[in-house]
Parts: C-alpha cells; structure tokens; sequence
C-alpha cells in the first residue's frame, strides 16, 4: 500500500534528522531565544530582503493562523477568505474561537480576487456588521492553485486602498514557489503582503512553521500571543534547526520542485487517460475526476482521500506527493492507472 | 557553562531519537490516528489499569491545559487552582482566552487542600459569580513539592463532594512519581483524577505530552477542541513513537529518578552549607535561597533561574535537573558552591 | 416627515406605559425574581401549553440570540443559519465573539428549509470542521416572510433526526403569528422548538425580550449565562410588566395584526402601482422596487431605508410598519407614491 | 416589609418617568444616534469640561465593564482590580468570558492605591505572564468608601507613569460625588481617568449608564464594541431622555445627596448603639456588623443583605438606600433598632 493521501505521511528530510541528532545534546536556552532560532531568523531575513522583518516558529498550520490572525484584529474585526479557505473550512472554527468571523466569499479554483475583495468590504458598511481589517490566501491554494505576481500585487493594492492587512498561508509554500509557471518569489510576499509563513511541516520539516512578520501593528508583543494561545514551544531551538537547514541552502526549494515533479507525472497520466481535473494544479496536489470503476482498483494499492463523490459514476480524488515521494512508486502508479483504466473499459 | 535553567535544555533521549530515526520514511495516516499513537495509547491504559481511558497526545503544556480545561467547563464555569499554580501564573492568560476564570486560592508550598477548595465553593453561591467546576493541580507543583497518596485521595472526595473535576497537571510527572517518599502512582491518578497528563517535554522526549481523560464528560468530541485550539498535530506518530518508547519499559521512571538523583545533590550541598530553601522540594526543582556574593561567583559557570529578590542580602533562585544532566557537572558544581561559599565568608 | 424606518422609533405602547407608572414606586426584589415576573412566567407558560418551560426576559435581540446560542453550544459547535440571518449579518459577529460558527447558508425568500440543514450536516463531516448542534431561524424573517407550520415541523423533524436544537428568533413574532396565512400558533413553536424568544421591543414593548426555553439541556443555569454576557437586568422587574400586559390579553397579537394592516396598505398600493417585490412578504416589512425618480420625491416627507441599490434605475427599499404606525399617515403616503408616479412617468 | 436591600427597588425618579412619557409617541431614529442623546451628550461633555469627550448609553453596568475593558485591551492584556472589585466577585466571569484576565490586588477597604498598582506590574515581567494595561477602580468601591482628589491623582500618575489605562466604575457615581468629606468633581474624573461611567439604574434612572471615554484608544469604533456585546439598545432615545434630565441641572446631585443621608441616619444609628462596621462607609450603603440576637427582629420588617456571617453571634449586613428612600421609613428603622437593641440586651 503506498501513500498519496497527503505530504505528512513521513518523517523529515533526512539531512533535518541528521542536524536534530548532531545538537541533541547541547544545552540551549529555551522558547526560541537559542542561536540556532536566531540563525534561522537572519537567514529568513536575508532570503526575503528584509531586515526588519520579525520571525516567529510555530507548531502547525493552524496554530499559526489563529494566533497571526487574533493578533492582527480587534474583537470585532473580520477577516476575508476564499470560502475554500483553510480557515473557512478545516480548521474547526479556530478563528471564530478566538472571536472573529471569517468572511468567507464564492472563489473559483480557490482564489480571492480584488473584485471579490472589494465586495467584501462595500457590503460592511456601519458598527451593525462586522468590520473587514485583514484578507487571508492560500499560496498555493487548498486546490493546487497558485497566484501569479501581477495578481498578488493587484490584491495587495486593493489591500492597501481599503486599509486591509494581507496574510498569506504558505503551507505549502515550498511547492508554489516552485511550480511551473509561478512568478512569485520569497522577496514578492515579503513586499506585498503583512504578514505570511513559510510552511515546514508539510516541506520537509519534521514540523514547523516559520511565520514572518512585516506590519509594525501585527509586530507588537506578539511572544505574548504566540504564549497564550498555547504555541511558544518549550524546546524551541528544535524549530530554529529545522528552518536553518531548509532554507541556508537550497533545500526547500529543491523539496518543492521534487514534490512537483511527482504530481506533474500523474497529472499527465490522468491527462492521457483523458480525464478531467477539479482545478489546473500546478503544485503537489492532484484533483482528477476519475469513474469509480477506476477507482476500486486503485484504492487496493494506494491511499488517497475522496475530494467530491458525485453522481455520475465519478469521483474527484487528491492525490498528494511531497518531498518524501518516490519515483519509482509514481511509476508504478501511472502504470496501475493505465491497466485499471483498460480493464474498466474492457 | 552549564544550565540548570530548566529541564528542557537538550533535546530527547537518546533512545527516542533512535527510534524518530528508525521509523522515518514510513508512511503513517496523520493526526494521531496511526499505530504508533494506538500502541502508545495501548501502553498508557494498561499502566494506569484503565481500558476505558482516552488517551490523546499534545505538544506542549499550557496548549494541553487550555484544551482539557475548556473542554470540560460550561462557558460560567470556573477552575479552582493554587495560586502559584501554572495556569494562575505562567501561561499569559491562556485560561481567560478561552473565556474562564480562574480562582486562585493562596496555598502553602503550592498544594492546593481539601479546605482551600472547600473555601473556593462556598464563597461562589449564585449566579452573580462563577461556578466553581474543576481543580486543577500539578504533581509535583511548580515549586517542586508532591502530593501523598492521601492528600490526593482527600482532594478527590472532596472534589466528588461538591461536583467538581479533578484535574492533574503532570508536566513533571516521572520526577514527582519517582521522588523519595513518593507513595502516588500512575494508577492511584487513574482511579483519583477526571483527568491528568503524563508530561513528555521536560521527562525526556523530544516534545509532547498525554493527556489521560477518565471522565466521559471530558472525553466527548476532545478531538474536535483539540484541532479547534491549534494542539492537533499532523505528524502526529511522533508523538506516539516517543511516549511508547518512554512507557512501554521503565524509561519514563529512570529518567524522572536520575533527575531527582541529580537535584538531592544539590540538595544536600545546599544544605551542608547551611542555607535554607523556599520549599521542601523532593523531586528535580531546588529553590535554595542563597547570599548574593556566592551568586556572583556561580554565575560565571552556571544559568539558573532568579527566583525571588530579597532585600537582606539573599536571593532565592532555582536549580533544575533533568535527565540528561550529567553527575560530574553536578559535582563540579557542588564543589563551586562550596569554594564561593568559602571565598564569600574569607 | 413621517417614518417608515423601523419598528422601534417610538417608545412604548400607553398601556405599556400606565402600567410602569403605576408599579413605580412599589419595591420589588431585583434581577427578575420579583412577582411581576413570575407572572409574566406564568401566562407565557399557559399562553403557550408548556408548564415546564424556562422563560427568562433579556433586554435586546442580539444579546438574546448569543445568549441562547452560546449556552446550547460546547466550543466546536456551530449554528447552522439563512445567509440573510440576523446573526449572519447584523450582529457584528456577536455569535463568533462567543466563538462559535454560524454557518450561513443560501437561502431564497429568508427561509432555511430541511435540505439546506442537511446539506450542512453532511458536508460537516470530522473533527477538522465545525460540528453543526443548532439551527437558527427567524420568525418572521428578515425579509418579511413566513414559515407555514408544515415547514416548521418539516425543519423541527430534520432536526431531530440530526441531533440538531432549533432555535427561533421572533424579534417581530407579533407580526408574524398574526399574518395573513400564517397557521402557527405560539403552542406551534412550543412543541417544535428547544427555544424560541417573543419579541418584545418591535411589538410594543418599551424594550425587552422574552426567551422560552423547552430543551433541558439549555435550561441548566441559564442565568449564569445571562449575568455573564451582561443582560442581568438590575430592574429586572420592568420586563415582567411589561410582557405582563402584552401578553395578559389579547395586547401583543392586536398590535401584530395593526402593524400587518398598515404594512398590507403600503404592499396593495405599491402592487396597484405594477411595482415588484424583493420578497413576498405578509408582515409589516416591505420590500418594494421602486423608480429612482418617485424615491426622490418620497424622500422628501418620509425616512425609510434602501435596502439595495440597482443599475437600473430603480431601487430596493424597506418601509416598516409598526403597532404605532397611524393610519392617516400611511393613508397619506399612498397618496402621495401614486402623486409621485404620476409626476414621475410625466 | 421595607427594603433595604438595594438601590434598584423602585423603578425611576417621578420627573424622569414624565419625560419618557411626554416624549413617548415621538418618532426618532434608533441606536443613540436621535436627538435626546445627542443633547445628553452635550451636556456631559460640559459638564466635564471635555468637549472632545465620546459619550454613550448602555443599560447596565456589568455591560459597561465588559464593554469598556475589552475595548481597550489586546488579547494577553489584563486589568488590575480590587479584589473586592465588582469585575472580580460579581460579574460570573464576564471578564473573563471576554478573554481577559483581571488580576485581583487584597485591597484595604475596597481601594487600590499606587504601591498595589507597582506591585501587580512589577510582578508581570515577560510574555510568559499576562501584561497589565488597565487599573479598574470603583467610585464609591463596592463597600462605600471613596477616593480623595489626592489619592486618584496618586493613581493616576501611577497609571500613565506604567503605560496604564484608567477605568472608573461609577455605578453609584452621585453618591460618591455628594458624599460628606468629597473632594472629588466630575471634571476631576474627566481629568484623571481615560473612561469612566456615570451610573444611572442606581442613582434614579430607570435604567441606563453614560460611559465616558477620554482616551483615543479606547474611543475608535467603540460602537462596533456595543453592538458585538449585544448592548446596542435599539430605543437609544430612553437612554438620552433619562440622561438629559438627571444631568440638565442638579438632579443627579440631588439624588445622590439623599440617598447619602438617609445612609447617614442608619450609620449614625448604628454607631449610637457602639457597633462597628466592616467599613468606614460615607456613602449610600452601609456595613454595620450587628447582633444575630438584633437581626432576627429586624428581619420581621426589613429586607437587607447578609455580607459575611461571623462567629461569633455577630454578623455584618448590608443596609442600602436610594434617591427613593423615605425618611420616615429610615426615621421608624432607627426605632425598631433601637428597640432590638433594648430587647436582646434584656
């Protein structure tokens, strides 16, 4: 049985393993004042060309969204999502948890758009509603899909223009960065947005999230968030020596373009077996719409989650790669893809 | 230098990080859900003679408060605790952020009392106040001490008395159960507890903690507050991975022993030298109150933590063991202590 | 000029106000304990066959829904609503400040329907979203129309069946119970909802709500919740009254029935005039689409509210009715629109 | 029976109750945005000496509180109170309930003084513990007593040399302000606080409190606050109406003026028959500490509060009175002590 099911299904990149073992036993201080935090932040600063940027590591995805989210807002503040948004939909309500509503709005392939930004706020007009302060995308989207710079930065403007804060879920980063295609750069969300995160977790990190803060407002005693809302690790230099690893070099970026690399082979398979996808992903995740025929066979061999069941004899799928992903296994696939495909037709 | 900062300066044992390493290409399902966390989960019912236990596994200690403690109070519900206690002190809030007081009652060596928590319920007798619902107490307490078997079975019926919850924090829990004069064990918790937590972070894992729910109230629906609050980990083996290594023999209680070994050295060379102690710590905290000329000669070779400035020449401060603190470090110390002490009254 | 704004811009029906007069200077005991209260409790019991009810009286709508709603919910849970809900739009996100999610669905003409419910149940799946516990509906909606009482059983039944409360807000329930067609009755909602609230501020109260409790499970220290959010009325006993005399006779459904009447003019003149609707509506909201020409004109003698802007040349806009609307008043505006429309096609 | 037990027995001072009628069939628009606040509001601002002051109507004070607090603090932000403060005993947690931790200072006679205040901030070093931002402070406290001009300029300085926010609960304000020894003016609160609330529902009011916000922090959208807390009254003219006539000339002084001397006959009375009190209390409620032998006559004809029952046949109650109270009522308490005295000594 091999796993597509997601890009956490392993442990870390090994060269991440390898520095984790090599400091076990030096004494550091704790809750990320140690050097290896430190060093990870300079680095992360000179990557994004900004040496006032603050730099935060946390646990998870949406430890991180809550607590850069509550940190940003007033009580009665919103925050705006693509209705396919993280936030909006597989967090459990964390951000209503901590007292704001997200408003969510109707996207196509999981992109808020400036039109779809601007309707937002002219629709909150007085103290009855909830005020819109801050815009929250996905890069890449929880579809694959990814922003280009001239619409990161047509959103930032819009942005601007009403006073809102962007933030951006880089998850997945490693994976958009490195999508063909892709125009966006670490320096471009350090220039266009107020904040966003570097995600390790699901990029080679054992776990991790690096988050990069570049709004004085959102700034201020934010150790003070981070602690409440129950994320400032005790052992923090573990985060730091991940994120040092992963971005002194080119290692990120080389598990990003691995990760996609692999979802490109069974995009192309599916492709050639003539099936439709749910969005044009460029990233590690794969959305085709395959007959459940098909799908029987496959699921004997492989795990993958069921995206959308639909009522035609079809279902849309994910399939997930990441840096862990073997080659050899995708190939396999592909080729199980094919056989199954011809005996559901024979 | 060497830190008796706290007892989370290195990373984990060294058996635990053999066993992240050996299992970290394979694949697992996510969130805990996986065979590690069930045969962890496994170990932990039998060590606690409880089948009916909910076992779920967190990364850090205040996050694991906040979770459990919100999971069982009704919005006007309260939690009693001593005011030295983590939650009253130590975690910014965490417990207000998600909406509950917390009663803080003055204790003595930060135990909480069958008549203190009786106090608590019946100054709180109408709906113009909080309802007192839950104690929260930590074994061993922050300021080092532990709990008798009857002290804890005295809680417990008086807990029941008043319908209120018992909640056991055990952030330190190997070095409270393995101290000199200790007669509390995992299953004297099980049968006295609604629910309590065996501390990973500071008793030799990488990170981690377990959480042991007893009480069908508390077990309802948890991981749903688990992911609402940030605390639901993807890779959520490596929590499995660690605590059944730590569980499965008697590594958790050798660990929480060589600690308390560790901290009765100095201890005893405090002692010898005549100082007194602001408690009468048995486990691996040791808060001996100390002439600051002798401080400034420790500081050039060691960290440990100011605990309580005085004004007539003496500093409480803390020295932290762990089990990874070496004896010759300790008896280096020992023999510091005794030179700055002899220098200082020269 | 005359207003057609709301419902709430006089103050108290005379009735209403003699009876406050008179009770004065009489000592009561606070907080709603008082004999005025119980007996407002008890006609509200017999007025709605249920003896084993909880009512409580609150101040204002919005503190009422997030006091009810947060109440009903553990943290995780969520409020399925119509999009159009009040808590969806108008309450500045007081339920979210509660934590919790209302999920809004689409909804034609105000009104959520079984199938909208199960829609978000079943796409409500796990415990990495929300947990659906209660359905929120308004009676009459925010847009004026009415559910029958086949709808409200057919919804009272898929609710059952999903382990869903229903909760319904009556705001304007005077209007609503006393429409042309409705065949609901205050026993209706009785039996088919956990609770439900008769408004009392836009039906001729002075200001105040009366919150009907059926389920059990939300009954259980109501008043604590109440005290906490902040709508423990010191004069508690003012309320009492003031339901007392609605709701002692025929009081609260003769002043439904007025402002129905008035509201009925206002659609019949507007219909004569070959305007449309944005709702069919049968209570004392009116949505008519008026010319942009013959609003110049209104809006010289009377204030009503745009409700939504076209782009082509007409325009959406409320006229409200209320137990206080005078006829002549109403008379004249009709007078007055068909003048205008004349000017206007002139 | 007589009642002594509050200052909310009765409902409002005839001439208040003239206005709501006389303006009772007015139309005026809603949410405190109609002319009677606006007037109100203009004769608080000058009252003050403030014309840059913000000022609105809320109907309750636990409302105000939870409002105003939160408004002003960040999430990890606390408020230092009183321990016999009424956010800390008698709100069930609606601090809390709002996120925020209030830390409770042991106050001598209800009052906090500057070496308190250092205390709690000096104690909140870092961001493992709640940060200060805001002193809470009643006048009158909860138990009488008053603060000079000197000691709130004390406070004051204390506050802005710290960085904090100064809050005044003023509940029962016109008692403060008029009691015998006061130095205080209600410019002096407009000087030397960033908010504070003149309290109506307890000083002749039906119901309602004007909060006063002098600080620019705290005044920013503070209308978004009301709404979200659910205190956005829909009939906001009451408020003004009820305001603009205790405030126009010296009514609200009048009140307070009474309300303080029937307390006087009570105290003067008490003190004749050599009891002591639990406080030296100059204002509208008193705290004698009597004989269990003399309170059980007095409870034949006098409803009052039990504040803490003693050992030692002796306990200490509650006596308040009000702008309603009638001096041959008080004239015939005094008598029936006198008598229970006499009695229970024979």
């Amino acid at each position: 049985m091999y796993s597509f099911k997601n890009d956490y299904s392993e442990g870390a990149h090994p060269q991440i393993m390898e520095a984790l073992l090599k400091s076990n036993l030096e004494q550091t201080v704790g809750y990320g004042t140690d050097h290896y935090c430190d060093a990870a932040r300079r680095i992360i600063c000179e990557k994004i060309g900004r040496e006032d940027a603050d730099v935060h590591f946390l646990t998870g995805g949406t430890q991180t969204n809550l607590t850069v989210i509550s940190a940003a807002l007033r009580p009665y503040q919103a925050v705006i999502s693509a209705d396919s948004g993280h936030i909006c939909v597989h967090e459990t309500g964390a951000i209503e948890a901590t007292g704001h509503k997200a408003i969510a709005m109707p996207a196509h392939s999981g992109k808020l758009t400036p039109s779809l930004i601007q309707k937002a706020v002219d629709t909150h007009t007085d103290e009855h509603m909830v005020q819109p302060k801050m815009v929250y995308i996905s890069h890449p989207t929880e579809v694959g899909t990814i922003y280009s710079k001239a619409e990161l930065e047509a959103i930032s403007t819009c942005c601007k223009a009403n006073g809102l804060l962007l933030f951006v879920d880089g998850a997945r980063l490693a994976s958009a960065l490195t999508a063909q295609g892709s125009d966006v750069t670490l320096t471009d969300l350090a220039r266009l947005s107020d904040a966003f995160y570097i995600g390790g977790t699901k990029c080679g990190a054992m776990f991790g999230e690096a988050v990069v803060l570049l709004n004085d407002a959102i700034k201020q005693d934010f150790r003070y968030m981070i602690k409440q809302r129950g994320g400032m690790f005790a052992k923090g230099r573990l985060l730091g020596i991940q994120f040092g690893e992963l971005l002194c070099g080119d290692l990120y970026f080389e598990l990003g373009r691995h990760a996609n690399q692999m979802a490109s082979l069974i995009k192309e398979a599916c492709q050639s077996e003539g099936f439709s996808f749910v969005t044009d992903s460029v990233t590690n995740q794969q959305f085709p719409i395959l007959p459940d025929t098909v799908l029987t066979q496959l699921e004997k061999n492989y795990l993958f989650e069921v995206w959308e069941k639909r009522s035609d004899g079809y279902t849309a799928v994910r399939f997930v790669t990441s840096w862990a992903t073997h080659e050899q296994n995708v190939k396999q696939f592909v080729a199980d893809l094919h056989s199954a495909c011809k005996n559901s037709l024979g």
